[in-house]
């Protein structure tokens, strides 16, 4: 399905962070075209009035309404910035109307619409595209991502996280049922949400764990371990939100099958990242957010404790690019049959 | 051995931040007299030359040389706020003197030389002092730290991690052998050491797990828990910097016994500190290190997750009040018989 | 009027972080009693369950309504913490009720209603009560402020910059018709306003100016200016917002008089200063707002530039506490006959 | 002397901010082959080990020493990131061999080794060679630039004042006697110094001005300007240091000569800048440092204060980019006669 003609992109709710850093990396891509951008709260101002770092832009947006029509004509290629729940009541307009499907929010990303309704307490609004929607991990699913029409791209946690874990899973290396995550986002993880809990006096010189101890990020990260074992299991996740603009930490404490070292688990990474152009793994040296941040690289660090016989794997992506808007644009790539990389080193 | 009379207290090795923030705390004391300040790299220094923050002190204390004699005709208490090894060498002389020793190192933390050795690289320098300290956790050990003449401040993660730990583990709900903790720290938290790894710029903006998988304070959090256990265990711990000055969240995942739930934690919790003046006990409100900052509290939660079963308790402190100097100052409260909460509160 | 019984106090409007800091320091005083909080937003709460800080708090407060008649019979001081425009109308019940106000917004800080209309872009709704207010620095209105019975607390920047150049004008060190002022704020200088703006992610690694050219603050900074030189003049004044909780430095470039250097500024200075509790004279090492956060003392430093001839005095406060809620509990302290530093040192 | 073959540039001193940050735009530059970096402290580490954010580079460039031997047959361009006094020991050898040299040191920006000695306080290494050098600001000095052997590129503050400042003074719109700017800049601007001044919990929560009176900075600002109007004058400079990594702002207060407007501002800044790729006018939209950071823009905004008649500029930059390193990259596109934008948009 791919093609490696200019692709005409729009972006339907781009006043959000994630939104933003899809305008930015878009607008320095070489091969995919931003031809639009909506946001309902920002319809007729200039890109530059609601993101004045965009200033220097000689071409001049105008945010429009996000109703399907006017894109349709515009674009082949929309990415969906909206919230959950909204992101699936639009995604059939664009769909029945010829136009690939990249959506950022967590509507298409389970399998299952009861799952849905557990983690998201509600109906899931278009149960019947869920079989069609690809999960946008491309380190896993290169080819389907390729060929989709749906792409539903992972979770910021999720990605942090199932990068570092599928490889030991598929391997056996470790435990599926004895997983224990603890992780550290930066802010902008939650969205450019106006909320008194978001606001620099209760962010800064602030560490807290949230989302304690059902974070809805747990049923993609469970469904895409299980889609490996086959078999039910949980995991144990606590997040955390410290004080800093961007990054993501996941610290993974793991039960090693007997015998597994610090050798094979590297080896196993090897075959499995060896050739991926964003996977960089850093062996002993412990990951740091500052190394990746501005980047679509995810940092992958592992060591055997010899005392207590577990292996803790850690990682670092900065949430809004390989954790949200530079993995999408990944997904475009694969999808336009451009190179992987292109936009994003 | 407690008196009532007003103490008079020298802070030996003072221009760190733990030495600044005894300072601070001994300068507000009602009870207690702050005499003398030391510091090799800033004898005859002004204290507000060294700290402009006390720049109101009518009182003029100069910085002296640490030498034992020019303290022990001035102070009955000495504070050593000095690094790991020189504690160790320094407390005979100011024993042998006849002055109580308060110690915010870890040389006196261990029982045991061997411990010592093992996770700090050298030999012991006093080793014979080491059944004569008191582990100067007042919810744990109130008595013997009101007798003695030698207390060893717990270090901050510990402080952090024990509180909460110690009542399930006394009480026998959760398995002392599965214990897994993932902390967060600010950056005082490291000390004020002039490293490139501590500048403003490589620490903004970054977020990183260090001391992986051996952290020196696992020692002194594992010989507390045997000690209740009386059986060998291990611990998994690992620490993660966060960019903020003060404060230290630890999360706790833990397995506890068949049938434990929320309702009894709560009831162990109550009866181990109901009249525990610096420990608050949340329940399921989570914690956050900015309602402890500049505080002598630790915020301690609980939540049972059914999905895994694990109890997951996590805690909050300032590092450098209940977590080192606040913590040293309830110690020396209760050795001079002053209320606990006596310039806490 | 001033008396040294107890005063019991309550916090109109204290779901700020001005109202926060004041149930703080209400909290902490030795003399005073915090009787009553209130506010529309928290009616039933209790104080801990909205500044969760407070958790130790043995004497429980629950936030009521601020109708006037709740708080009468209860309190005899109020301090109103509620936006501009909101104190002067509640201020009338409570001083015809027999009740001392301390307000800290900026209705009664001008004694003219239409400069206040100038700056405010609105009528003022109580005007017949501004010539009974008095401008709560205590520096400068020390008896007047004991005698009040309505005391308006200065905004935070004015403290900053009236304090160092008020002695200058007296003395007529320096040309008030030629004075500049830069300023820079932590992100509490805007209270807990939950719009967009003042988000982490859009605060943090930020520096910007704002309030150009005429900032609200320039209306009371331009009075009491006026008051020493009984001539007309107006004050260059740009603001800067940036990354901080707390703190305001204040530079203000300075014309000194013919034959003015650094001694007889200092001079002037011993004179105006010398036993202010809270006023910390620097010279020429120069302030920084982490050497008075949490405080109320205010830092001033001076260099004379030999090249431009200007004088350069700068400060530093904590904007919530000597800029806020410091400073009207020490307004409270002079009212009641307490020592000032009650509750403060 | 431009040709359009592709450049091989060398970081002398690469060790530092700026250095890291020439390396990451030269590693992405399209034209120019970064071909060694030299650090004495680093010889023989891989450039990764020492900056792990270019852990992905596939290309393994190791730290050499900075003789000039080995880097004159690799290179035929170095740029020095060395400290002052050290660059200009350095540079003769490079160009005797026939190498040119882009300089982001203070050693080559003053015309005058007098100068240089009154404020940096020695002697001027190299004296012979200052007026061989060119003051790398292209929106100036555009065509002397790409003729140059020799380029001292601007500092950080000289920078975002100049560039606001010039347009006015070259068309008499202000009073060039009666200048006065107020700048603040994050951490990095004080380089990778490893000192206690410089530690995170030193700058966190930290406002403070800093190189009152006479920063060095001045020299260079007031050449540049002096070079505009032939006559003697002094300017009147305080920055301060606010804890954010990068971003300087600078508030420029300024006497406009009579009738001038906002408007004749707006003409002279667009006749100067309009096709400045680089050159963002905001009008009286004010700056902020988050929109052009990582990025080698510069945000001018203007008001007039019809209240005190002063004009006030004001300009945001990236201290690391427009401020050092995109600046020195600038200026190799126009000595190689790349596009001026390649590399750096």
């Amino acid at each position: 399905m791919a093609s490696k003609e200019q692709s005409k992109c729009a972006v339907i709710g781009a006043s959000g962070y994630a939104g933003e850093e899809l305008v930015r990396l878009l607008l320095a891509h070489p091969l995919a075209e931003l031809v639009q951008v909506t946001s309902r709260q920002s319809v007729g101002k200039r890109l530059d009035q609601v993101f004045p770092r965009f200033a220097h832009q000689r071409k001049t947006l105008i945010f429009t309404d996000s109703d399907s029509e006017s894109v349709l004509g515009n674009a082949n290629i929309v990415f969906l910035a909206l919230p959950h729940g909204v992101s699936a009541e639009r995604a059939k307009a664009f769909l029945d109307g010829g136009v690939r499907v990249i959506d950022l929010s967590a509507d298409f990303r389970l399998g299952n619409a009861e799952t849905y309704r557990e983690f998201y307490a509600k109906d899931h609004p278009a149960p019947d595209l869920l079989k069609r929607a690809v999960y946008g991990l491309p380190e896993v699913y290169h080819q389907k991502i390729a060929d989709a029409d749906l792409v539903a791209c992972p979770g910021c946690y999720p990605t942090s996280i199932l990068l570092p874990l599928l490889p030991l899973i598929r391997e056996k290396l470790i435990d599926p049922t004895d997983i224990t995550v603890a992780s550290l986002s930066g802010v902008t993880g939650a969205g450019r949400k106006v909320e008194a809990d978001y606001l620099f006096a209760e962010c800064n010189e602030s560490a807290r764990p949230y989302g304690v101890p059902k974070h809805r990020h747990l049923s993609e990260i469970e469904q895409e371990v299980r889609r490996v074992t086959k078999t039910e299991l949980v995991i144990q996740f606590v997040p955390h939100l410290v004080p800093m603009n961007r990054g993501i930490i996941s610290t993974i404490f793991l039960r090693p099958a007997a015998d597994v070292d610090e050798k094979e688990t590297e080896a196993v990474y090897n075959d499995a990242y060896r050739t991926e152009p964003f996977v960089r793994l850093l062996g002993s040296r412990l990951p740091d957010t500052k190394n990746v941040i501005g980047t679509n690289f995810i940092d992958i660090s592992w060591k055997l404790d010899p005392r207590t016989g577990r292996l803790i794997v850690m990682s670092a992506i900065d949430n809004l690019v390989k954790g949200t808007s530079g993995q999408a644009i990944q997904c475009l790539n694969l999808m336009c049959g451009y190179p992987e990389t292109a936009g994003l080193l």
